[in-house]
């Protein structure tokens, strides 16, 4: 498999370049971007779809690793290549072969040090629920919550999620990091034009669930099961069981990655 | 398996009653709505769904064959069942099993002599067609065409369409009917707010590939492949050579009913 971030030439001495691809996805149907034994991932998909084109399987390594059925409108990951490949027609290439829920939006060389993962400087993700005319075209890209939620009270719990905090409380066991503290830069909830509520994060990273979870917390403090003073002993005391439920993974999109 | 077309009784004696259930669904993942042994269908997702919820087989009958990957903002069918069922709390319930991608709306008795498709006297399908940014949230929900279309053209057409008319030329060889004239009562494309064309036609009836042939006709005559004059000749010559290409099931969607 071709690596290119510890070497600069491939088996035959040809010198190799780091691309940086872009690409959208719908989650729906991945077992998460990481290739895994028991399902179908993203990072899968693109790495035959990129040997058929370039003749060799590349190692492909994403800006995140986003969890079973959560989008994706942009994310980045880089691989390595020959330096003939790819040319100018690599996108429309990728396009053409890809399956019809991930797109290819943008390919170009990348210096040897830029990683796709450790090169971010934050990323924003966004979540929709959905709380009008809940319909089957939508059901794939949103949490519909039938009950009335108030997004001014869900807007006072975001407020308080903005600055640099401990979000252990805010984390699912399955965190693979020992530093839980991270820095959200922008944290709020709003109405769309027909009264479903966007929920947007961006921080300069994020632990295993935390958006879901922060959602889920979210609409707790709206139902009136967490109260807003619950929030700072939820950091103080790294206290999962506190924060609310991990909202399902259909909402959720990484919306903007930042290098 | 229940059928009240014909009888008014169950096998117990018990007097049955005809319900008319709309849905709505995401057609990608099913070979269209009839049930056919290749593939999964909507009729049959429906019918194991609501065996579950009442304990018999229905025998549903719907107000359209919609071609495999072909989506329904509404769609209609009728099905008999004991007059205890279903209560109020049946389309709740249905929802609660259905898979996401079919959305029961509303059901209620209907008359003996109503047929979810006899009892029709009208259908409009939107068609849309993407301009602009394809991405993979919207590939399942129209044909992305990457040049640019002239709207302005493909409404010329569409204004040749609106009549009583002989549609056999725009109409795939499976059709199923002797009667070929249907009279289309509107038929428009309109640009939406982001330069994407929505394709709309309603009328009295629809052929077998009808609609599909009607949008890959009017993309004909936008690319200048077919001119206005020819259209006069489908008509008249029942020629399906001179028509456009079948556009893809995936822009299709039954917009509404009228009963």
């Amino acid at each position: 498999m071709l690596n290119c971030d510890f070497i600069k030439y491939n088996l035959l001495g040809d010198i190799m370049k780091k691309m940086l691809l872009k690409i959208a996805y719908d989650g729906t149907d991945y077992h998460g971007w990481q290739v895994q034994p028991n399902g179908i991932t993203v990072q899968e998909a693109l790495q035959d779809v990129i040997e058929k084109l370039i003749g060799e399987r590349p190692d492909v390594t994403g800006c995140s690793r986003t969890d079973a059925g959560v989008h994706a409108k942009e994310f980045y990951c880089h691989f390595c290549c020959d330096d003939k490949f790819p040319d100018v027609t690599f996108v429309k290439g990728l396009n053409s072969v890809l399956p019809r829920d991930i797109f290819a939006l943008e390919c170009k060389a990348v210096p040897d040090d830029f990683h796709a993962r450790y090169s971010a400087k934050g990323k924003r993700y966004v979540y929709k629920i959905k709380q009008t005319n809940p319909n089957p075209f939508d059901s794939r890209y949103s949490w519909y919550v039938s009950r009335k939620l108030n997004a001014e009270l869900m807007n006072e719990f975001c407020k308080r999620i903005v600055g640099t905090h401990d979000f252990y409380g805010f984390s699912s066991s399955g965190r693979t990091v020992e530093d839980t503290v991270r820095t959200v830069s922008e944290c709020n909830c709003k109405y769309t034009d027909n009264g479903d509520i966007i929920f947007t994060v961006e921080a300069n990273g994020f632990l295993y669930n935390m958006v879901r979870i922060l959602v889920g917390t979210a609409v707790g403090v709206s139902d009136g099961k967490i109260q807003l003073e619950d929030i700072d002993s939820i950091f103080a005391n790294k206290d999962r069981s506190l924060a609310g439920v991990t909202a399902p993974p259909e909402g959720l999109f990484l919306d903007k990655v930042f290098y």
